[in-house]
């Protein structure tokens, strides 16, 4: 992969970097993290559990923190500064652009856009994209190839739909949104009536709306309401193949991984997390701030800060406690086997 | 949203209504439950263990069935009926029309069409959608953008295909089925000879028939059978990602809730109800009526009209009794850890 | 289905075979599984334990292996061959040329090619393809309807990409790929920073290397690596809508059955074998020739040949012995509820 970077540019996007030692090179090959860095690569101490492997790394540009007490090594640079991360974040956005340069501000020729959709000063809209009626593109949103957006939708400004994303119509996505490949906003609620044997339709009015900052993983199903909106929250962030049904809605800067489940109106407060392959059932509240482990199971209203695992979902330490237990079942039963009538 | 109906128009939809009392109104703004309702909307008691908001309910007009007791607020319409949910069905199919126009009967400017597809009498083809060669396509189908249409496909009347549906060749959809964008319908199946350390590929050159009235959610993935078919039976619902192996065979009205999985060969008979995230191993078979939890693991056969939970899945009663059971293990070792050996 | 050969043509296609007893018909005109065969089509015995379905098989040519001791029927005829699987296989792969004949090895004429991509010999490029700059597609591959290959992507010799595959910028595909309908390679990595109560995006600069013969199922998503490259090693099976993590390397020869989810920076080594919905945690590492039992969660390191179940996951005969123990937790409880205190 290209991730060069010269040392000038490194220097004038993070300038508050103090340095440290110092390297022949001109520029960086590449990043990578402490371990896996070669003689030329830019590394950095993100998380100081890693400490350790600082003075043994052959990359030769390491972002450091103020207080790491080591010195570099002969031909390898420091960069001090107080959030290594953040630094680390700031040149990669910069190769970003280089690495995925933008689309071009244009409606590809072979989109089909309808005449009374308006498309907003700085738009990219793909190949083949169908842009529907009075469907409307905020300025710089980026529109990748084979997208729908049905009638009466509305994307907001600065948005990025990845390729094969299908917004049905009339849903609308806020501010800064980012929709990975095949996402799918607004399909049909999962609800029947049952009349005799038959399970008759339930038809599905209303909208999805998405909120500014959200991000959504490839793959990911949002159907819309019964009659009002199923709602993402601002800053929440979605992985690939999770399934939200109608009428939920998400709080704010929740992290949802990926395969999750979530039935029809279940209901997140703000920053509430879930591991891969959870499982809500339906009309669920769930409170701030909740954790919810991979792979559990939650059938009733989880309270706010709770920490649960299992299916039934247990608190965390409980379900730990519990599972170490079950695994002397065995020795427990065969006493008993000897002692058929305890007294 | 836009769910205004008049009065006039709720009257033509449910003739048989009964009213009471009277609203100043002569159009509702929305539909909503009888919690969330407000003025100018109207609600439903569509389950009668609602039956204590229908009182306080902000609605100004309500459906209801002939039997509810109470009596009408100030500014507040009650319509009486035998069925308020067919009622409310009735007036949300009407308003789906407004809200979601049906497609022209046409072939988009930007569809493909091989000249020996057969497009039958009031057919809408979406935007860059694909038609294959000796498609045939049933009267009043729509075909929505980017759909696919592999070669000898065959698609019944008055279908629905979403955005990006993806048909491929040879496979079968039957009248009235709907599919939600992003629906893959003849993936191959997952099957390999182990040829030394190499799986080697089996060819699967069967198809997959969906029957009559069956909805199928978004992403949901069907894989065709190795020699004849994979079929899912008349009036059976599947929600979004689930995964349908090779050669199963799914019943009649059968519901298959979020990111079920259903191995090859699996055989369900009819009125199967299956819980989010449930998986199937390969070659069962699943009696009439049978219930499986969410998150269920069945590796065995399942007897007509089985409640089972769990992985190992057990009877639903026994499930929940082992979970309360499996809570109180810790007090249980802690008994027996101040006895070690129990005489 | 048109599964029709010729009996001239199966001689030439398994011409080891060795005949007994015979058939008045000239050609078979299906293939199906022993019980379910007619007259007219053709059986196989591919695995010893289904011998007993031999005698009763209505079919009217079988495969068989020389061992097998059996006579045919009347107006049956017998092939004995070494491996009746692998005799099988080669009528089949005969088949699917006729039952899906391969695209023209040309590009469609609604089809978007970048000036700058290199084009092999024989390649087809399906009705609506988006192919970038400087993309680079091998002989004799085919590129389904609706395909994305984004910049710089890199597909190799004889790969098929059904409809509707997205691959996005700089990712490689190796030779002899198949990918499924709706596959995403190159998604956008799932990983935050947190600042303050904001979960700041981290840019994935990497790609995903698909190694030679690997096959990927339907609406599978594979992530993009933060700097370097999600792979998956050669010859490695997944099956539908299955989830792999940034920075994820599987090895050679794997088997991920649908809807696994496997987490950022887990390490597989070769011939590991994943039941359907298995997750696993991040950054774990798992041995070589691993079992995992379906619905599995793996939250710790696997040893090289262990196979698992549960979750927490313990080893499979352990876990097996657990769950019975557990069926007899109520009767456990109902002694000790007779005697409180045991001494």
């Amino acid at each position: 992969m290209n991730l060069r970077l010269t040392l000038d540019e490194i220097f004038n996007l993070v300038p508050e970097a103090e340095t440290e030692g110092a390297t022949p090179l001109q520029e960086i090959a590449g990043i990578a993290s402490l371990e896996s860095a070669q003689t030329g690569d830019l590394s950095f101490l993100g998380n100081s559990k890693y400490k350790s492997f600082v003075a043994s790394t052959e990359a030769s540009v390491v972002l450091l923190p103020h207080d790491y007490s080591g010195q570099p090594n002969p031909n390898q640079l420091y960069l001090r500064m107080k959030e290594p991360s953040r630094g680390l974040a700031t040149l990669c956005r910069f190769l970003e652009d280089r690495v995925f340069p933008p689309s071009p501000p244009t409606v590809h020729e072979t989109a089909f856009v309808d005449p009374s959709a308006e498309i907003g000063r700085g738009v990219s809209v793909g190949p083949f994209c169908y842009v529907g009626s009075d469907v409307r593109i905020g300025v710089n949103s980026t529109i990748g190839s084979h997208c729908h957006l049905g009638d009466h939708a509305e994307i907001g400004e600065s948005c990025k739909l990845h390729p094969g994303v299908k917004i049905l119509s009339r849903c609308n996505i806020h501010d800064r949104v980012i929709l990975n490949a095949g996402v799918v906003i607004g399909s049909e609620g999962y609800g029947f009536d049952q009349v005799g044997e038959v399970h008759e339709k339930v038809p599905h009015l209303g909208k999805v709306v998405i909120e500014e900052d959200v991000e959504i993983g490839a793959n990911t199903c949002i159907d819309r309401a019964r009659f009002d909106e199923t709602r993402i929250g601002t800053g929440t962030k979605i992985d690939n193949l999770v399934q939200i049904g109608h009428n939920v809605k998400i709080g704010k800067g929740c992290l949802i991984v990926a395969q999750v489940g979530i039935s029809g109106s279940v209901e997140f407060e703000d920053y509430v997390v879930v591991g891969g392959q959870a499982g809500f059932a339906g009309h669920l509240k769930v409170g701030k701030g909740a954790k919810i482990a991979g792979q559990a199971g939650i059938t009733k209203d989880v309270e706010a800060g709770a920490f649960l695992k299992g299916n039934p979902a247990l608190p965390f330490q409980l379900a730990q406690r519990i599972s170490v237990l079950q695994r002397k079942l065995p020795e427990l039963f065969n006493r008993f086997a000897e002692n058929p009538s305890p007294k």
